[in-house]
């Protein structure tokens, strides 16, 4: 354990020995399935996620949960307040749970995620869950890096207008109506299934599952949901094109993070180049330099 | 004024052209002056620009609108619906308005917008105004690209409580309270003076001007607050530092932009380098293969 925690933090702060690890851990690797789960503060998130984990304890599945916040910088592996009720996993050693942050850095969050994730594998973890702790982009990038994208609504909040500006039924391969035990929620989940109806996506519909996470009711329909979603992403192939297009993805954002890097680092290392820049206001021309410079170490 | 409209087509596109173009107009350049306007839509913030335009003729200064919409794709020049009303400028040459959109680059609209504004530049204008078209992330692409930063409110639309959420207070130079003659004005910008007061920013206090934009109230109240905040930066020196920080922030940008087009074209061109990224999974690896073999082209 402490070793994987100590990888995940190395590829948090994109360690040039990631490389190595990768190196390292590529003969052992496997994939893991991965589940994402995404809402709006609130929506009891993390109770169906620790619900989530109890149930696939119970059958059996080594489970890790990497909780992604963007807004905050990195946190070096320390754990969230609302982790604490995760304690209750704390001496199982078949359950990790890692919080990861990234403010920042472009992009920096789902590369690191899908490191992390890798590592997971090689360390023989069976299930992956991302809970997304922040607002805003965090659903996208949740949703670029799970196989299955789980959206969790309540009855109590009005989600069900906010979802439709954010573009979240592109995103959500199966919906939760959590807190199925508040007034409203036959109301949430008729006027989504209508929504959805309007707009249907090819090949995969999205089932609505009820929950109440705090007495785990709804949470093996859940699963199930989320078993069908991976099946079905299996006898399409489209996990196959998946899996190759997020490899390409990443491979182009590790390119683009180490330019980056190199950039900076050149412009604070040579004086002349950084001055010749700013006389001239030729950043397209100074980039090109540095990279063909850069290659020659 | 058609040669401009093609150049930045170019930048639009990253056509690798652009690289030529800025050595070609680096002996011209002049660094005009940039005010961003951003504010939720409904605010009349476009109203708002097309006054400030028109003042800023009766000063015979040149002036480009840029109107930039993150969440639209390359517009390729394409003038917006609302840019219809600008039309009385539209046989003035000292008046060039254009839309500039880069849906899914990560990072693209601020350096497309950069590259632009250095055009405008060569091209001898004296003013640019960015006005952000999007909603979401603009806000802050626009403060990152923009000397000086206008935040654009209304009585009516309940922006004050929003605002601070969206760290807005951090990145307005100059707020505007735009419909003063809407009930309720005085309450917002009493709520306004209240925040700034919370949170008061070092070396420049941000003012906050009344303007009711269809009938020309207050324009010229506000762009005296936009040269005031521009001598500020001039006066502390702030004003070298930023254009020194955004060279090299551009600078390490285009070589990230460049890595990532490497990336995807020798994934694409090379099929055995793409076969083994899918079958041992190692990005890391690849990404600094790649960079290395496309410095020695």
């Amino acid at each position: 354990m402490r070793a994987l925690a100590r990888a995940i933090t190395l590829v948090e702060r994109r360690d040039p020995s990631v490389r190595d690890l990768e190196a390292a851990l590529r003969t052992q690797a496997r994939a893991p399935g991965v589940a994402g789960f995404t809402g709006a503060p609130g929506t009891g998130k993390s109770t169906l996620v620790d619900a989530v984990v109890a149930l696939l304890r119970q059958k059996q599945r080594s489970v890790a949960v990497l909780a992604t916040d963007p807004n905050s910088p990195f946190t070096g592996g320390a754990i969230l307040g609302d982790r604490i009720r995760m304690q209750r996993h704390a001496l199982d050693t078949k359950v990790f749970i890692r919080s990861m942050g990234a403010r920042g850095h472009l992009g920096g969050l789902s590369l690191a995620t899908r490191e992390a994730i890798r590592l997971l594998g090689a360390f023989g973890f069976d299930e992956v869950i991302l809970e997304t702790v922040g607002v805003g982009q965090s659903e996208l990038e949740v949703a670029a890096v799970a196989d299955t994208t789980v959206v969790v609504l309540t009855p109590n909040l009005g989600d069900s207008v906010q979802m439709i500006k954010a573009g979240i039924l592109e995103i959500a391969d199966v919906f939760v109506v959590n807190k199925a035990d508040i007034d409203g929620h036959l109301r949430v989940i008729a006027e989504l299934r209508a929504m959805l109806n309007l707009a249907p996506r090819q090949g995969w519909k999205a089932p609505i599952i009820a929950t109440v996470a705090t007495r785990q009711d709804g949470v093996e329909q859940l699963w199930e949901a989320v078993l069908a979603h991976r099946r079905h992403l299996e006898t399409t192939g489209r996990a196959k094109e998946l899996a190759e297009k997020r490899l390409r993805d990443e491979t182009a954002e590790v390119a683009a993070e180490l330019a980056r890097q190199r950039a900076r680092q050149a412009l604070e290392e040579d004086p002349r180049l950084a001055e010749r820049l700013l006389e001239d206001g030729t950043p397209y021309r100074t980039a090109e330099e540095i990279l063909k410079r850069s290659a020659n170490r």
